[in-house]
């Protein structure tokens, strides 16, 4: 053996022995919140400053600030799953594709696989479901993101370490029934699920995890402007998953933490649940940054957005934004449509004084937030054309099918608060993008969202 | 004289010997796109991307790109002269107010004043009039912006070296006729008033000037979407100043360039010229660059906003956005309003098809961008309403005043380029910053816009 073979050897033992992902920081927090562009965080920044109903949003101090595009490779407005596939493999692919190139013939590695090789643990985390379009460009390769089943079985074989979100949405193949369902696929692979926080640790000693709000399907986990204290809420899933990974500190993490229903508040052109959502998202990123004080060296925060939604403008006339006034709205949108459908079961012919006490309720219409006569006129035309003759349809956007009704309550109250909105989908606005922590430096300059990738890639010595 | 003395004198005259702006970049622009939000960049990046008419936007390459807040002291969105006194003093005031703190009380000292005291150049330049409320923050203190003959006064009072821009809006003061009109005051102050940008040289070797596209109270500069070529231009008025000021190279200089009409085209919902406004701009702040690539090490660029204006939104339905078609657009909204209302006064009843071969030629609908019967419909109303039974009323913005059916037209082509507005004023949205060149890493993280002029403050070595 000469002495260059000799060395090779010395080489490959001390590469073997020493952590991989001894290169860049050992804990990676990738903070998205969907749909939330620089509109959705002042709105939410200035409803905090108005109302003090918490400290304000952490996230904006972080040293690092900047921005990122999110077009797509076939269209200038992206969906969420050519963002996720951006954001995690640091290559553009067309709209609906997930983890695979535009032309949906080869998959795409993202970096949450190279960071798993490197010995890190990986958590993927989400406000919904697992198998949603954000998570799923971090563990699946699909041609379309509506192949849900196909994507939840991709999870459970993608070897990561915590899943965490509201359930799975296709647990059965309807195409093949016969098909193994995806709980039962989970726990052959190796997975506990599991969906009773609180007492999580109990049944999943140690192992890979799923933590789910419910199996039930349930879409995403309540809207913290409906959540009840005490469940399930992202804050928990993100503050779990980094309990169960620092049992094997030695081994490091990648936690992927998804705001998912911001953008689907945006859907809805429903500020005050889209402002809540956005208080979560930075309670989750609070507990991030609580673990960044304690190992400052060795962990990455970024926080950014998959694209924007809705086009919100923080204005309609004037100089003023009453915006302190959304938190006379106590429920979403969602809820609100729910609560006004069971007015309709439990009465067979409601009168407008019912409805407009469920929104004076839920909205403080009339009781806090002046409502003129031409304004209320309007509503009661909806009303009866909703809930008397029954011309009106239901509105359908991405995720929810809500009441005409509401949807003009919900509406007005935005106009109240001063919140214009210039569509009911995503838009082509460039997205914030706040660092902390080892490495920040790294991210500087407009970005592209496939540079996010590319640069964790490249401090942390994946090629 | 003991040693203390001695040395004390010593240093008096190191200090007064040297020059004064020794400490920081000896060559700073400042340039503020009023009323560029994120929306109105990333709208000109992608309407660039797609026609290739002209180079891409040169400062989203700048290395440090971060963004500011805009709100003022008394509303969450401001005006134009509470951002400027802003900008320019590092502290915030009331909306209306120029240069002067929120109680009216008191002046505000502005950088432009202080750099002048350090020895450089001071130039003032803008596409609005000089005495428009951007530039007078940087020289006025007044109770209320629309005090224009008393900013104007203020301006020949400054000792500023450069002026340029559209005009001067009140040269006569209308409550005391008899006071001295701004253009002899200017002269007095010994500034020569020049509106042949090409032969300015000629007329003003030497000293303090004053130049204008016209002396007859021209509100701005001709958008740059009607702009005969050969005209004066922002460009040519950044060249110009820039040519003078090397005249004198030792002295250094500190320059505001504002690419005001940008916020005009806003406030009128107006894209296509909004996007050639901002084009315009960018050609200046090439006129910069040029520059800060000859004397790189001695020049800082700041490229930023005042405030959003128009709450624009890339997107107003699908994953698409035809933004090139905005390109079909021949002309403003102002400029269109003029033809249209030329319609009027020509023809005693003019038709519907006259209105629409000129909405035809000047926005290439029907021709190039298709227009549905119900479009169609909905203008052919509008002219009637307004051209014949004359019922409708022009609609007026802060800016502009604009027939109906112009209105309605230019409405219809944002519609088809979906582009959305949600207000015809100003929004709390934050905006772009961007910077390169000396001491550029001293703008790093989220700013509020006084952090601008108090970190130019910090860098030139003011107190």
């Amino acid at each position: 053996m000469n002495k260059l073979s000799k060395f090779s050897l010395l080489a490959l033992f001390i590469s073997l022995s020493l952590p991989i992902y001894s290169k860049g920081p050992k804990y990676i927090f990738f903070f998205i919140g969907d749909g939330m562009g620089f509109g959705h965080v002042e709105a939410t920044r200035l409803f905090l400053d108005e109302t003090k109903s918490s400290e304000n949003l952490l996230f904006l101090d972080f040293p690092i600030v900047t921005h990122a595009v999110t077009q797509s490779a076939d269209h200038r407005i992206t969906d969420s799953a050519a963002a996720a596939t951006a954001l995690a493999t640091g290559s553009k692919t067309a709209n609906y594709t997930v983890g695979m190139d535009s032309s949906r013939t080869y998959a795409l590695t993202p970096i949450s696989k190279q960071l798993k090789k490197t010995g890190r643990q990986i958590g993927i985390i989400t406000t919904a479901t697992i198998d949603h379009a954000t998570p799923a460009g971090f563990y699946a390769t699909q041609p379309d993101r509506n192949l849900y089943y196909q994507i939840g079985k991709q999870a459970a074989e993608s070897g990561f370490d915590f899943f965490g979100g509201a359930s799975l949405l296709k647990p059965v193949n309807n195409n093949n029934p016969q098909d193994i369902d995806l709980y039962t696929y989970f726990r052959k692979m190796g997975y506990t699920i599991c969906n009773d926080f609180k007492n999580y640790d109990k049944s999943a000693k140690n192992g890979k995890i799923v933590l789910l709000y419910d199996t039930l399907g349930t879409k995403h986990i309540p809207y913290e402007i409906d959540r009840k204290s005490g469940t399930l809420s992202l804050k928990e899933l993100t503050q779990t998953c980094i309990n169960r990974f620092m049992n094997n500190p030695k081994q490091g993490f990648f936690m992927m933490i998804e705001g998912g229903t911001i953008d689907w508040a945006a859907h809805s052109n429903d500020a005050a649940t889209m402002i809540q959502e956005t208080i979560g998202f930075n309670e989750s990123i609070k507990v991030a940054y609580d673990f960044y004080l304690k190992h400052p060296k060795e962990t990455l925060i970024i926080v950014t957005a998959d694209h924007e939604t809705g086009g919100i403008g923080l204005g309609i006339k004037d100089s003023n934004l009453p915006i302190s006034l959304l938190q006379k709205q106590k429920v979403s949108e969602e809820n609100l449509s729910n609560i006004l459908y069971q007015l309709k079961e439990r009465k067979s012919s409601p009168s407008w004084e019912d409805a407009k006490e469920i929104l004076k309720k839920n909205l403080g219409l009339w009781e806090y937030i002046p409502v003129s006569y031409s304004e209320e006129a309007e509503l009661m035309r909806i009303f009866d054309a909703s809930f008397i003759s029954k011309r009106a349809k239901d509105i359908t956007n991405l995720y929810s099918t809500v009441g005409p009704l509401t949807n003009a309550a919900i509406s007005l109250i935005n106009q109240k608060a001063h919140i214009g909105w210039t569509s009911n989908n995503h838009t082509g606005a460039v997205v914030p993008v706040y660092v902390i922590g080892a490495e920040q430096g790294q991210f500087s300059g407009r970005l592209d969202n496939t540079d996010i990738p590319n640069t964790i890639r490249k401090i942390t010595g994946i090629k």
